[in-house]
């Protein structure tokens, strides 16, 4: 295929308070590959302390920037402003956040979409195969640039819960304490089907192009079908039903094409369409392929060959949250169940919290006054451990 | 858009022992249309007995043919098998069992695969709307044809369970009892989920061609998608994880274009792909389209300004056994404990089965050992009420 022809497909979308580092120039990768002149993308809240002990490592979910709250540089909403900032949950009058973007995705740290300097063009599907691994490793070296020895905690939620369990086991005593929300040691058959559809749904796509899409011609009807499903799995089915039932679309509702054969008819289909609305053009197909497919590969167990409950009882921290949703579809409670059970066996003190929600994986998200308190109170009670604590 | 151009889709999958049977020649839709000629497609078992009160009336799911048992004209398996025969829950030494194929469907009722006797072409597009309702009303003709006043039961698994109350609930007398197997009164929104995505997925591919494809240009990657996501959604996600966990394809296996881009690696994956491989070519993607739709837009409160336990109450029949399974996704228990509730309103002595079992919402079709026994023993119940029952 003729590279010069194709227009230049979305840029990386990159969002303004997102710094980007420079990684180890030639950037080893788990899977046998490497980056050159690769760089991580990361925001940070709040300040370090002169003891440099008060920082605490974010690791987000699948679709998650850096941009987690607002800040001076980015006023606009991040994807957990409720828990970030000053007096909140994670208070960053005390705390210094920071939180980085992954690798293979496009929010600013290299990925599929991000341009090669070895050819000057787009990787597209060039891009060397990128595990979760690789943005924990990514993640410990800009921990290091960022001149601290030691974490405070690391916070992983969802797909960031792998990346800091991946994290805690390959640098034991790089952190205190760790928050995993959500997470799990590996994906079950059902999350890898349903992720899998995604995919499928993308290639499937004629205007995917195998990764040569354009701007003018990218996939998005299998974009729209990927988030459309990602989103139906992201909630539990009795929340579905509660808030939209059997209600149909309003006459005075817009909806993508309300003429064509087929068109939604009901409020449930809207939703997922307006919600996939919001998503397409702010995420490149290809770093959604690269990055779901990471998440089905990724095994903590890979570490100790296979044995996930050895690697997780090498993460030496202190101190342990480990929260779980009951009707969470694609990383169910008995994952999170798990990681407690491990950390414990590495005589870690694990705390678990079970959430009775409606709300599903996504519950983190969605379910603040849940989830705040308790993050709020396992920071306040690690900080009381350090010396100057007032409370102490 | 020329329709002499596009040669023949592909044709209705009419097995070898179903036969065809005239409906009224304007039969009237629910929705308001009409169909000219129209046929169901339909297969007995057994012989009806001189007082003619030895009937069953068999309403199968969204995929089902008629075609639900073996029997002389076709000795292939059919899609309850072992629950129809001699000596089998469903008995055949006793009862007469008829079982129709779904209108709107492929599989010898009339359907937008069907050739339209005005224009000599296939429907397509052209189908005026059908509901469930419309192939109650086609059943109960076919029962009257047949020479049966009063059925003994009728029997309804899935979409056929709301069929079966449709008929009921239109048709009070008509039978003197029922058995509902994972049937709901209407649709949940996450089901509605499920198939709008489904029925996206074959739309979204350009070889639709807005219901003109032909054999040679046929959506087969969207038929392939819909039917991967209905598949996954069948059982439940528990089930996925003990029969496949993480088990990657063995090298031997084979699987579709195993060297493309993010071709599957997981069990699971191809599991599904097999799954969608005996399906497509066997199912019309139009008629998908109708009746998957069909299903989302029924209500049984239709019948009664909107009151669904009304509608129920309408059945007048003596029992009923009413079965769900604890694990299904897309026909929650709720579902049929509503039925029971509306039933029990209504007079009907209505036993209630709440089968826990991992196989989902296709736990009728994979768990013979739970469904067989008390099938049979409730068909036991009804003949006994007859005045020549020998255990009566």
């Amino acid at each position: 295929m003729d590279h010069q022809s194709v227009p230049d497909m979305p840029a990386e979308i990159i969002p303004p308070a997102t710094r980007l580092m420079a990684l180890a120039d030639r950037f080893q990768l788990k899977a046998g590959g490497e980056l050159h002149r690769a760089r991580l993308g990361y925001e940070t809240w709040g300040r370090l302390s002169p003891a440099r002990d008060n920082a605490i490592l974010l690791l987000g979910g699948f679709s998650a920037s850096a941009h987690a709250a607002s800040n001076a540089d980015d006023p606009s909403a991040g994807w957990w402003e409720r828990m970030i900032g000053p007096g909140k949950p994670i208070d960053t009058d005390r705390w210094f956040v920071i939180c980085i973007a992954s690798l293979g995705g496009c929010f600013g740290s290299t990925g599929p979409a991000s341009i090669n300097p070895a050819t000057g063009q787009r990787y597209r599907l060039g891009f060397p195969e990128v595990s979760i691994e690789d943005t924990a490793e990514a993640a410990v070296q800009a921990v290091r640039r960022l001149g601290i020895a030691q974490l405070a905690c690391v916070i992983g939620t969802s797909m960031g819960g792998m990346t800091a369990l991946s994290l805690l086991c390959r640098h034991p005593g790089l952190a205190r304490s760790h928050i995993n929300i959500s997470g799990a040691c590996q994906a079950t058959a059902f999350a890898i089907a349903i992720r899998s559809l995604q995919r499928q749904a993308i290639t499937s796509d004629p205007e995917w192009r195998e990764g040569y899409y354009s701007r003018a011609t990218a996939p998005s009807a299998g974009m729209r079908l990927a988030r459309m499903l990602g989103t139906l799995s992201y909630r539990s089915i009795e929340e579905w039903d509660i808030r939209f039932g059997r209600t149909p679309i309003g006459r005075e509702r817009a909806v993508p094409n309300p003429k064509a054969s087929f068109a939604p008819e009901f409020m449930i289909e809207t939703y997922l369409h307006q919600q996939a609305d919001r998503f397409i053009g702010r995420y490149d197909p290809n770093c959604y392929l690269y990055l779901s497919r990471a998440i089905d590969r990724f095994d903590l167990g890979d570490q100790t060959g296979g044995d996930i409950m050895a690697a997780l009882s090498r993460a030496a921290i202190d101190q342990a949250l480990v929260i779980g949703v009951t009707s969470d579809l694609l990383f169910p409670l008995c994952q999170q169940e798990m990681i407690a059970e491990g950390l414990r066996r590495g005589d870690v003190a694990t705390e678990t919290l079970r959430i009775t929600s409606l709300r599903g994986h996504d519950a983190f998200l969605a379910d603040f006054e849940q989830f705040g308190p308790p993050i709020g109170r396992f920071l306040t009670s690690i900080a009381c451990r350090q010396p100057d604590c007032a409370n102490a």
